[in-house]
């Protein structure tokens, strides 16, 4: 199997999560900027959590190059990933301040804490395939931005996270991980106990991202979520 | 510090989880039985997971006191409280495949993944608080149903429902429970390090208890999770 | 494959271990009683380790057979076999106190924490294989004895630790773990990448087998761990 | 309490391990080459398990200072640490390759799986503590060559093993994490059940260090291991 299978088989949540209203608003610039803002600090605690995940891979490293590629991605993501978010935040208007206080809402929760839980309980393919709807699905949006989905780049600070999503330097992340990840499967049946296994993390793992999206949407754009942001935001 | 102090620093949390309406209209018969029966099927879920979280408390006991408790508990919960549940929601036409079946809607995954992280975490002492405003919150709603909740038991499910929570053999355990966290916490100050992890523990732990039950409650009430609902439900 | 290939494939240390000079002299009366009760001792460490890893796959399960199956193994172990280890030790003089103070001594710590990083690393396949060798060479050494192994059951607590592991329920039990897994690791070929990662489990828990006896003959018996003994024991 | 109250109060053990006839034997080039390079491929195994170790402290980081600590270390470790350690291997004429074969020994097992069980069942605090035997311990020693342990530079090989652990750059780096370890502690009583288990666990540790010597002195020298090294060997 491959990984394009999983999103084949998928297709019907993978298509609601790479056209979601968020996505839209954004690419059409009629998101509105605390939807952005309320996306942007808790997208903060997600890049965290990734962190841990990464970590957790370490761990779980049986061979060499399993250590080099996770521990690699960890660097990255501790010292250029989460670097340009606190920065890009800022030139928001985002303190650092804030995002270390910000709250956790359901929806992190929910996506951060699935993640580790595989982690935990499973193996490198297993924490790959749970990261991959991320990975893959942020390039396959920003592929989408101008062709499927309209793009009205009104707005600076839109424009400008589109951009990184659709430039070269995270083409070629992507494709990084889809080689490495689809030389590990290779091999297994997607008929398969473990090939089930994975339909599963990854179509979990995308309904999670769905839920991200709706939260920071919903709650600002007048949808769902509409007691449950009393609480947790 | 006491257990009942993390109640008290998070009063208004508390009140929002106890007097939820999920709670309300259960004890005066007014929630919709498609409410419920959705609630028991993702509750079902909740059991399994609380049986992997005391799995990993036994894990980490560092004492035969911690040992014993905690897979008297993992017993229990597997074959009294499971066996009881599965009995139940036969009852209410839910059968067991259907339980086993049943997909995971966000604040289940929210929940019980938050628990199995603190668990693998920390230590003995944050998985008993995470675990706290369950055990000791629904002894809490069933005591204030038929005084400050208003009671009408038309509906026999319900009915039966309140009166385990409300029964003798529920109180036990809530007591040793409160004992046993109570003992281990006596010397750890409120306004330590340690006491505020406890409390965001605590507190995190009752938002998701309110989103677990606004899950089901908003699906059919018509309140909230709104688009959420047609992705995970 | 099947669990037979496993030993079939590490026949040569599965040999060291099964005709160790401890079970020999064990079998012949020849043994020591200080080896013996300080092989007591350290087992009793073990077993309590060995609850820590059923709890760990009691995390791991994925269905409802694995969490039953582990989740007896653990109440077994706890209910049956540790307060059993506890009285026939009290028998030999050694109290539950001296248990519970008794310093882990270094083979002991070797293959409690490798099973235990087996159980936080892999799933429950693994954790299957990594006690097989215990739970099934347990069986054979007793098998052995009175055949191939000379049997001179003249120390009464030497032939009643035989009875245990000649007897029928200790045979039913390590029929239906052989059953158990013999069904999960049918369809994996012993020359894949499982199979070989298998292999090295189960050689290495041999070897902490072999390294376990050791540590309590080679004491007392004037060979092995001669400087290490000073330290650890 | 401060990490020097853990050397203090295990004072007997911590002589052992400083003063061991491994390093009087290195530092006096008595030490045969054989137990040199046997050491030098354990310790191969050694350093990749404190990657895993660092990576768990990173999942159980829980601010940004722990976070960064660790990842630093991960780093190090991966990029030069062991880069350097492969090198000097390659110097003494052990190849990468065999590094990689190589199988682990029983007090190799024990002690890396003692510290990972440390960090999967702990938090930060243990995890640092566990490890402070190894990095204080180093530095220790190479302090005494010279002084209180007779150096006589006659292979190169050792003096050069023994000059990274005189030289500027580990020292700063032992200061570093002694700084970072006695902040941490520093509100904990010695006397306290957090403080009784900090000295287990650093004791336990400390007769690793011992175990590890042991074992390559032992197998070279005529002492110890016998009969366990044909097995493990």
């Amino acid at each position: 199997m491959l990984l394009q299978d999983l999103i084949d088989r998928n297709q019907s949540e993978w298509n609601q999560y790479q056209y979601h209203d968020f996505i839209k608003d954004l690419a059409s610039s009629k998101l509105k900027l605390e939807a952005f803002k309320h996306y942007l600090i808790q997208d903060y605690i997600f890049l965290k959590n990734v962190g841990k995940l990464y970590a957790l891979a370490i761990y779980k490293s049986k061979d060499i190059d399993d250590l080099t590629f996770f521990s690699l991605g960890l660097q990255n993501l501790l010292q250029e990933e989460l670097a340009h978010h606190i920065k890009y935040c800022s030139e928001q208007g985002i303190s650092e301040d804030e995002l270390k206080k910000a709250e956790e809402e359901i929806s992190t929760i929910a996506y951060t804490r699935y993640l580790l839980d595989i982690a935990n309980s499973y193996s490198v393919n297993e924490i790959l395939i749970s990261l991959a709807p991320c990975i893959v699905g942020y390039y396959g949006m920003a592929e989408k931005i101008g062709k499927d989905i309209s793009y009205n780049p009104r707005v600076e600070a839109y424009k400008n996270w589109i951009d990184i999503y659709k430039g070269k330097t995270y083409k070629e992340a992507v494709q990084e991980y889809t080689d490495f990840i689809n030389e590990k499967i290779a091999d297994i049946e997607l008929e398969s106990k473990e090939g089930e296994r994975f339909l599963k993390i990854f179509r979990t793992a995308i309904k999670c991202e769905i839920g991200f999206f709706e939260q920071s949407y919903g709650k600002f754009h007048g949808q769902g979520f509409c007691l449950i942001r009393k609480i947790f935001g």
